[in-house]
């Protein structure tokens, strides 16, 4: 089976919010492939190749996740604490994109080892150019290893 | 003694990388303070309040380090180790800013910890429009904990 190699991850639950997203990353043209996981154990059952993803390889890891924190059934700092406690996760970059500032929430996801964290604009306009500029900071400006860049490829 | 809140803690010893960095970063005017430390020594000495900063208190962490990874006396990636080793420093966000592109350099700095790794442009433009695009995002748009943020207003 060949799998495609995914530039991003994006983890959300809210479907306006998808939407958005999609649409402001899709205008960048460093954007290609986007897998959507609606809530914490499809994100996990994706990176970890369980579930419906079994035919998956660890190995090809999405180059960055876009994590939000509020998500059904497994929360996203438990997808954060997940990934980076696993070897062959933790290079990663993950970015929660979220609604909280709650101190709480921030201390602990730098604890955790997040490698950004930036809050939601309310606004429409804002949410998009805050998302298309992550877009292009994580996937043009940073650099990562290429065993995880080109691990997808066949 | 008044300890002014810095923003940035620059890890560089090329002078003129120096010189262009503080230009891009000061046309921004979200960035105030910066920190420069020539080599490894100093930067661990800022940091961690020895040397000549113990009047220093360790609480008073910048907010973002900007970290060469080729540096006298003691390199870029020690400097990543002990910072991402001990818990009251380990939140700092920190950017490698290095003209190495080396596969070893890569997966060892995602390992430690690292939250960013750019490549800096040989362009003298290019260079500054790079340094100044970090700034805006580490400053403007990544979250901090108010702990991290506040600690070194009185």
């Amino acid at each position: 089976m060949t799998e495609k190699p995914v530039d991003i991850l994006l983890v959300e639950d809210n479907p306006s919010d998808v939407e958005l997203s999609l649409y402001a990353l899709r205008k960048n043209r460093i954007v290609n492939q986007i897998q959507v996981a609606r809530d914490g154990v499809d994100a996990l059952d994706y990176l970890f190749c369980t579930g419906q993803f079994t035919d998956r390889h660890i190995e090809n890891t999405p180059r960055v996740i876009f994590l939000d924190l509020k998500l059904p059934r497994v929360d996203g700092m438990e997808v954060l604490r997940r990934v980076k406690s696993d070897e062959r996760t933790r290079s990663i970059p993950v970015v929660v994109l979220t609604s909280s500032r709650e101190e709480r929430d921030l201390s602990r996801c730098y604890r955790l080892g997040v490698n950004s964290y930036i809050v939601k604009p309310i606004d429409f306009e804002k949410f998009t150019e805050v998302v298309n500029r992550l877009g292009v900071y994580w996937l043009s400006l940073n650099e990562l290893p290429v065993d995880m860049v080109s691990s997808g490829e066949e």
